[in-house]
C-alpha cells in the first residue's frame, strides 16, 4: 500500500446543510449532484457523502458525530483485491469486502485497529498522476 | 479558508498497536517518539496521535471509533484566529478555541455540522509550498 491519499469522504446527515456550510467558508465544489459532492484540494479529492455509513459496510455499528473515510485510490482494478489483503493480513478489519460498484470501479473497505476507515478504490475515471496525486475528472 | 487539507490525524489508543499495523502496510514514518507517529504522504502529512481527543476538546464526547482531526495549515499565526472567527461565523461548533501550542504555533479546533473536527494551524517549523502542500520539517 503506497504511503498517500487520495480522497477524504465526510459522512453527512443533510448534503444541503453541509454544502452551504462549506459555501459560507469559501468552498467551491468541482462537482455536485442530489447524492455527493466533491471539492478539489490540492493532490486529492473531499466528498461529502450521506451514503457513507452503507457504502463502507458500517451502518449497523451506530457509529456518532464523524464518520469518515480515507480513500487510497489504485491504478488497476487487481491492485483493489492485492491491497485489501495486505490490510487483512495486516490485522484490519475487512468492513465490506472488495466488490464492482455501481460506477464503474472497484472499492472495498478496511477499517485499522482504532476503526478508521479506509476505502481501497479502483475509479478508471480519476486519474492518479507520477506523484500519485488525483484529479477529479467526469466519466 | 482556502480548499486544502494539511494533516490528517488519526486518534489512535495505543500507538505501537497502530505503528506496527501501519508499518505491516509498508507505511515509514518520517518522524516518531512515545507520543506521537508522523508520515509524509505527498503533499499532506498523516498522524496517529493518542492525545487526539483531549487536544481537539473533544474528550468529554465520549466519541466512538474513527476519531480523526483534518487540519488546514495556515501561513501566519493571525490566520488561524481569521479562520477560527470565519467558521464560527458560518455556523461550525468551536471545539477548541485558537491557542498557542506547546511546540510553538498556535492552534484551534472546529466542528462542522456532523462533528467532523478540522484544525486550523500554524506551525512555523512546517513550510507550505505555494500549491498548498506541507512537509514534515524537524523545529
Amino acid at each position: 500500500m503506497e504511503q498517500r491519499l487520495s480522497v477524504v469522504t465526510l459522512g453527512v446527515a443533510d448534503l444541503a446543510r453541509s454544502r452551504d456550510f462549506y459555501a459560507r467558508l469559501g468552498w467551491k465544489p468541482v462537482f455536485e449532484n442530489e447524492g455527493v459532492v466533491f471539492y478539489q484540494a490540492g493532490g486529492l479529492v473531499v466528498a461529502l457523502f450521506p451514503g457513507l455509513a452503507v457504502d463502507a459496510g458500517v451502518e449497523a455499528e451506530g457509529r456518532g458525530p464523524g464518520l469518515l473515510a480515507l480513500a487510497h485510490n489504485v491504478r488497476t482494478r487487481e491492485e483493489v483485491d492485492a491491497v485489501m489483503a495486505e490490510a487483512e493480513a495486516a490485522g484490519a478489519r475487512i468492513a465490506k469486502p472488495a466488490a464492482e460498484a455501481f460506477w464503474g470501479g472497484r472499492t472495498g473497505y478496511f477499517a485499522d485497529p482504532d476503526g478508521h476507515l479506509w476505502e481501497i478504490a479502483w475509479n478508471p475515471a480519476w486519474p492518479i498522476d507520477d506523484e500519485g496525486r488525483v484529479r477529479f475528472a467526469s466519466s
